[in-house]
């Protein structure tokens, strides 16, 4: 099993990219191959679009490579989405695709494309400690074990296939791009990190409006951490934002789920892909 | 001209209030009626959505009242607009609707009902003081001169009817929502308060995918305010950013324009109302 790391987004933190090639070596199960794309640095990110869109293509193509693990979120994916998909190397449905957070502009988009995707960790999780130390580990772990042998135990417990699972915001910003995925009968997990409540709402409203996303079977809620001050305060947490949007729009509200801009993260394989 | 004043989204400020009402008294050429729900407070908003909702249809009744002037933004104009606009009373069509930012959910979907709506200063910006003392006086004139005289020195002075102007968060949050009106030939302004560049840049890519944005004669960029903090560096300025949208949708870039969260901000009649 060969993985490659590629950053369509922000840069790979050298820290973190020595952290899990430790942990590849110490498993034994896997080859890691961390593009250098990873560390290039433009303004906001890793390397200009060019450079992102040819590392990416670059590992697409290759028939060596049986995953590609997005090294981390941030923001910038969206730019360079289309273009990939406008140009997709034969090679490319022979992998499994791996990230989350910002990565979802990309996970959309293949996942609509036909390639198998999936929601989970990402190698810059490797220097979390949310929870206590060495949690980030337990994260980089979770994900190798999903990506290497498909244990079932890194996957969200409750998920009903087909499932998606978003960052709230990436998913109000792909709505009626070319990256929009068909919703209908998906268990749809959300979550969201450092926005205001009263944002939380408007992109509910905006998300829970889209016909498309209407015909979802349901809407899960991970985590919301990172919570920025309300001024005033909203007059409702997360989840009553969420069930309220489900209601005013008739989509069903499922819960909680068990993801989130954290080390405890679950892997999502999008559609029927829990295999 | 008797003008009424409600608030959609956050509470109206005492001292605002009282500033607009002098002016109004001292110009001696209409009449302000100013809801007593624009002091309500619940949570984020100027009261709970029904009494939001209530007063809002309330003046939109009442064929004494020759415009709706909305007092404020901030947030929640869009947890209302479509209850508004389902209940349309006959006299909501005898009047003109004023406001901006968080408002825009409403001019949209009024507009696109056929009510003659502008974008324009509000009266709490009678407090603000961002280039001196006294200018907030001189937007709340602004709006005035227009809405009781149609005073073309209010208005953004390069509009090329029909025209339209939007916050550009809000404007992506109502696509593809009922209150999106036909954006075909409109002379398109956006301008944006409070975010980062990365955030900008990816609400561009998100309204400049629309296929009915696409239609717009052009796109112009008001004034991005309050630009908060980049980590890094983003790597180019918003003129930069909504240039390279509009290049790669296809949407010609018109330049600048005299709108923004501002006491300059001029006045936008939407659709072809510029009379």
């Amino acid at each position: 099993m060969r993985i490659a790391v590629v950053a369509p987004s922000c840069p790979l933190k050298r820290d973190a990219a020595a952290r899990v090639q430790a942990i590849v070596t110490a498993r034994g199960d896997c080859e890691l191959v961390i593009h250098p794309q990873c560390f290039l640095s433009e303004g906001h990110f890793a390397g200009p679009d060019e450079a992102r869109l040819a590392a990416l293509l670059e590992v697409m193509a290759d028939p060596e490579v049986d995953a590609v693990w997005f090294a981390r979120g941030g923001y910038g994916s969206n730019r360079i989405a289309e273009a990939a998909l406008a140009d997709l190397p034969s090679a490319a449905a022979e992998k499994t695709y791996m990230g989350y957070s910002d990565a979802g502009f990309l996970l959309a988009g293949f996942h609509k494309a036909g390639l198998e995707v999936a929601w989970g960790p990402m190698p810059q999780d490797a220097l979390r400690g949310d929870h206590g130390l060495g949690d980030g580990v337990a994260a980089v772990q979770r994900a190798l074990d999903w990506l290497v042998r498909r244990d079932p135990a890194a996957l969200e417990p409750r998920l009903e296939a087909p499932a998606m699972a978003f960052n709230l915001t990436v998913l109000s910003n792909l709505l009626g791009t070319p990256l929009e995925p068909e919703f209908a009968g998906v268990d749809l997990l959300i979550e969201e990190v450092s926005e205001q409540l009263y944002r939380i709402d408007r992109t509910m409203f905006h998300v829970t409006a889209s016909p498309n996303v209407r015909q979802a079977a349901r809407i899960r809620l991970g985590r919301v951490s990172d919570i920025l001050a309300n001024d005033p305060e909203f007059g409702g947490d997360e989840a009553a934002i969420v069930e309220d949007w489900c209601r005013r729009s008739g989509i069903p509200f499922g819960g909680r789920a068990d993801i989130g801009h954290d080390s405890a993260n679950r892997v999502v394989p999008f559609g029927a892909g829990i295999r």
